[in-house]
């Protein structure tokens, strides 16, 4: 498996990992198959959207902090049960088909790594299944 | 990979594509292993629920719109972030696994495309990793 | 694939089935690949969040709940539209990498179905894909 790492700056964030993935499969030479892209972190998720308007991944930014505001009566002691929450309605992973050395993504989309608890620094693992 | 093509009637509506999606797996002879499957759409989702009673696909329909309102404050100037929000909340993709020629879905299960910003012509794209 | 039961106890609980995996994974000597885990019940998920704090998955119980609250005015005869609902915003999946015959897990990450309409007894289904 290999890994992405990266920064986060913002308490809440979409970082767009498109770019870092083409990368590593450019170098790998993966052709076709699925490529699973996965966070080890409880407090994020990897989530598939519209990479042109950059005000798309901040309306989400913001209406998911109205659906689970940080300041709910919760019992974790950490005060970031919000991000837990959101990591598992977004996913832990995506799964995008590569074909041709290329990944088959629609025309709009993006690929995210989502923070819901920043800034940190975070890592991102790929595990390619070939054909 | 291959492609599924359909229509969505509706601004939001959950469309069953189980049964072209078994067409497919039988003209392929798609034996044993997983089997991916992924919208290309930035405003629609794939989801797996119950196929039995109607009403559940509609009431699912009919709440998330109480939880992501279509005339929230957003940014983003074509009006459908409200789409992009449930897009990355219900995830681009599921998989089932496929047995004997099978898919090894529960009982109730289907499977759907999650339209949330219809009508529209729509593709859904599959990928088989065999075992 | 192999298959999983379990019991829940309450209506909603996040179970741990981390242990029962790695069982069958070192039974079944998988090395290197893909794990997908899956629910074939329509009124469950399986999701990866904290394993560390039981606080953490007693929050996202208790907040899910005033997200889709049992009471909303659905149109399923059952009485369990927001199982359903819960079901489709979890997802029905989740896949883990496996490198040299564990989980590549991050540090705190623990892997649960979802309970949303128990008691129950409950199945999960497990598939392999080698390298």
């Amino acid at each position: 498996m290999e890994k992405i790492s990266l920064s986060t700056h913002r308490e809440k964030e979409f970082v767009s990992i498109g770019g870092k993935i083409n990368e590593i499969m450019k170098n790998k030479n993966w052709q076709d198959g699925l490529l699973h892209i996965y966070t080890p972190h409880t407090t994020s998720a990897i989530t598939i959207n519209e990479n042109a308007d950059h005000d798309v991944p901040l309306d989400i930014v913001q209406h998911i902090q109205k659906l689970v505001p940080k300041e709910a009566n919760f019992a974790h002691g950490e005060g970031n049960s919000d991000a837990h929450i959101l990591s598992s309605l977004f996913g832990a992973s995506e799964q995008v088909i590569i074909e041709n050395g290329k990944m088959a993504l629609g025309t709009w989309q993006g690929i995210f790594f989502a923070e819901f608890d920043g800034p940190r620094s975070r890592s991102v693992y790929l595990k390619f299944i070939g054909q």
